[in-house]
C-alpha cells in the first residue's frame, strides 16, 4: 500500500463498537500431496471454515508480490497494512523480538553467529559446526562478562550457533556495516560507521568483537563471532493511530508478540495451545475491537514437511473456531502470512487462502475454504495490504471519501 | 491513474470517427435482498444489459480502492481517468456545481451551514435544527445584502441549513482554514490564512461572517454561520486534451453537469426523465464522439433504502437502452460511480458492475449483467481508472506504444 493510502485510511477511519477478529494460520497455503493431489487445506475437514467461506468472500492474498517468498516479519506487516518494502525491521531487532528480549528505545541490536577461524584468522566455518544451543548458551554467559566503557553489552543465546548482541547506552547509532563477510577464506570485517553519527558505536562494536575473540580463543570450533543486521527499534505508526482500533494480540511465539507490540497492540496471555489461544480470545473479546490471533503450528508442520500434521492442525483450528463464531464479531478474517507447503518444507511464494466474513459481504460463488476454491473468489488474487481497508469497510469503520 | 499514464494516453490517442457511449447508473452496485438473496441488478429483468454483457466483456470496477467508499465527485473523476486522490475538488466548489451556480475563474467558494449559538457565542447546534429550505432561502436573501468593500459576496441556498458563499473579486485566495470547529460547545473559529497570499481573503471572510452574525442575531435558531471547504475552480486537463475526444454530457442533476463542464464536456439539455435523457442522446449523437449519460435515480432509490424502486429504475434504463443500441456506437460502457445498496441506504465500498461492448471484445464467459456474473468477467476486479484506456482501445482510438 502506498504511504498515502495509509494516511488516507487514518483520515477516513472512525471509532466504532464494531469488532474485527483476524485469525492468522502461519504458513497456511500449501501444495497438493503427490499421492492425493489435494493440498493440506483441501484434505482437512473444516466445517467452520467452509461455512465462513460460503457466507463470506474469498480470494488469494499476496504478502509482497508475485513470486516473492516472505519471511514471517514482512508477511505479517503486510497483513496489518504496513508495506514490507517500506516498513522494514532490522535483522538484529527481529532476533531480539524472537527471543522476547526486553528491548529499550535506543538499544542497538545485532544478530550474532559463532564461527570458526583458522590460525591466520580466516573464516573456515561461518556457523562453527552448528554448535548445540546448550554450548551457545554457555558461551553467551562468558561473553556477558565483557565490561564495556560507558555502555552495556547484553548477550542472549538464540539457537545453535546464533546469538543476540544488544548494545545499550546513550547516543548509540545502528548505522553500521556487518562484520560478517558472508564468505569463507576471509577474515571477519571491521564494523564500519555508515554515517558520521555512528563512529563511536562502530568503535564500541569493534572493541566488543576483539574482546569476544580473546575470550573465545580456546573454544574451538566456536572461536570467533560475526555480527550483522545492526538495527534499533523502528517507530511505526500504531494500529490505533492508523485505524482508530483498540487492538489485542494472542500468540504463543515471542516473535509475533514482539511484532504486535511494535504495532501498538496489547499482547495478552494466550497460553500454550490452540485451545488456550481461543479461550484467551473469548476472555479478552469484550475489551478490544480488533483481535489478532496467531497460530504457529501450521507453519511448523509445513517447515517439517509433515503434511498430515499440518492437516491435523488445520482441523484443530477449525474446531476451535466455534468459540469465535459464538462471539459474533462483525468481521472475521482467516488467512496466513505466507504459504509453507509441506512438500517444500519451507516458506513459499504461493498466494495465501483468504476469507472475510461479515453481514455486508456481497456473496461470491465459493462454497468451501481451499486454495482452489479461493481462486474463484470475488477478491481474486490481491495484495495482502488490502486486508485492513477491507476489514474496516465491512465493519463500517470507514467514512466516505469526498462528497 | 498515475499522472504519467494520463500523459501516455494523451500521446497515444488519435482523433477518429469512432463513437463511445458511457452510461453511468449512479450507485449501481447493490447487495442481496435479505429475503430473495438477489441484488437489485440480479432482480431486475434486463434483456439489453444481459445482451451487452454476453457480447462484451465484464468486470467489477473499483473507483478508489478496496474498501474505500467514494463520494459522487471522486467516483466520477475515476471513471473519466482522473485519479481522485490527485485530482481533488474543494467542498465549496462541489457545492457550487451542485446548485448550478455560475462560477467564474478566480471565485472563492465555501460551503456554509446555518448554526445555533447561545448567549456566550458557543455553538449548540451545528445545523440550526435543520431549518427548512424555504427558511434557508429567506435568510440567504438577507445575507445577499451584505456589501463588501471591493468584492462581491454572493450567497445561494442549497438545502435545509446548507448554503453556498462565493467571494468574487481580484486576487482572492482560497488557502483558508474552516471556521467550523466541527464540535459543539465552542465558538466559531476565525478564518485564518494558510499562506501569506491569503491574508486579505481571510480578513474579508471574517468581516463577512461578523456582518452575517449581526444580521442573523434575531433569527434563532439560525443565528450564526459556519464556513468550510474554501476552494476555487481547479484546472483539470480536458477530455479533449487528454483523449482527443469531442465529448458531450447528459445529466438531470446539476452536480454532474458541473463536473462534466469542469472536464471540458459540452453539457447538452437532457430534460428531466430517463426517457428524456436517451432522447437527448439520440439528438446530439451525430455531433459528438463521446457521450456521457448520467442516471441519478438508481442512487436516490438506494439512498432511500427502496430496493424495489431501484429495481424498477434499472429496468427503465434497460428498456431505454434500445434507443442507444439503434445508434450502433463503436463502444458502449455501462457501469456506476460507486455502489449504493438499498440495504445500506448509503454509498458503499463494494466494487461496481461494469460492461464494455464493442465488436473487438475478446469474449468472456459472462452471460448476464449482475454483480455475481461480473465477478467471473475477464476484466476481474479492476481500478475504474482503467475505463478510459479500455474505451479508447476498443474504439481503436489509441495507437501502438513503441515500435
Amino acid at each position: 500500500m502506498r504511504m498515502n493510502t495509509l494516511s488516507l485510511l487514518s483520515q477516513l477511519s472512525v471509532p466504532s463498537e464494531a469488532k474485527i477478529a483476524l485469525v492468522v494460520m502461519d504458513g497456511l497455503g500449501g501444495l497438493p500431496h503427490p499421492e492425493t493431489q489435494q493440498t493440506e487445506l483441501e484434505t482437512a475437514r473444516t466445517a467452520n471454515l467452509d461455512y465462513l467461506a460460503r457466507e463470506g468472500i474469498c480470494g488469494l492474498a499476496e504478502p509482497i508480490g508475485p513470486g516473492l517468498t516472505p519471511g514471517s516479519g514482512p508477511g505479517h506487516l503486510a497483513l496489518f497494512g504496513y508495506d514490507p518494502l517500506t516498513f522494514t525491521i532490522g535483522r538484529g531487532i527481529l532476533e531480539a523480538l524472537g527471543v522476547d528480549f526486553p528491548l529499550q528505545p535506543g538499544d542497538v541490536a545485532a544478530r550474532g553467529n559463532f564461527c570458526t577461524i583458522d590460525d591466520h584468522h580466516l573464516i573456515v566455518d561461518r556457523r562453527a559446526g552448528r554448535i548445540s544451543t546448550e554450548e551457545c548458551t554457555r558461551l553467551c554467559q562468558q561473553l556477558s562478562d565483557i565490561a564495556m566503557p560507558g555502555i552495556q553489552a547484553l548477550v542472549a543465546p538464540v539457537e545453535e550457533h546464533r546469538f543476540l548482541l544488544v548494545l545499550r547506552g546513550d547516543h548509540l547509532n545502528p548505522d553500521l556495516s556487518d562484520s560478517d563477510p558472508q564468505q569463507l577464506g576471509l577474515p571477519a570485517k571491521e564494523v564500519t560507521p555508515l554515517s558520521t553519527g555512528a563512529i563511536k558505536t562502530a568503535a564500541l562494536a569493534n572493541e566488543w568483537v576483539a574482546r569476544a575473540k580473546a575470550i573465545l580463543a580456546s573454544s574451538y570450533p566456536a572461536n570467533m563471532v560475526l555480527l550483522r543486521g545492526f538495527s534499533e527499534l523502528p517507530h511505526f505508526p500504531s494500529l490505533s493511530e492508523l485505524y482508530k482500533l483498540n487492538p489485542a494480540a494472542i500468540a504463543t511465539y515471542p516473535m509475533y508478540r514482539g511484532l504486535a507490540k511494535l504495532l501498538g497492540m496489547k499482547v495478552v496471555d494466550g497460553g500454550h495451545s490452540i485451545e488456550d489461544e481461543f479461550a484467551a480470545l473469548a476472555k479478552y473479546y469484550g475489551q478490544h475491537d480488533f483481535i489478532f490471533l496467531h497460530i504457529k503450528q501450521t507453519d511448523s508442520a509445513g517447515e517439517d514437511g509433515d503434511f498430515w500434521r499440518k492437516v491435523r492442525v488445520i482441523e484443530e483450528v477449525d474446531a476451535a473456531l466455534s468459540r469465535l463464531l459464538e462471539l459474533h464479531p462483525d468481521v472475521i478474517i482467516v488467512t496466513g502470512d505466507h504459504s509453507t507447503p509441506a512438500v517444500l518444507k519451507a516458506h513459499s511464494w504461493h498466494p495465501v487462502p483468504f476469507l472475510l466474513y461479515s453481514q455486508f459481504c456481497r456473496p461470491d460463488e465459493v462454497t468451501g475454504f481451499s486454495e482452489r476454491a479461493c481462486t474463484r473468489g470475488s477478491l481474486g488474487t490481491f495484495p495482502a495490504l488490502e486486508l485492513m481497508p477491507l476489514a474496516l469497510a465491512h465493519a463500517r469503520r470507514l467514512t466516505k471519501f469526498g462528497a
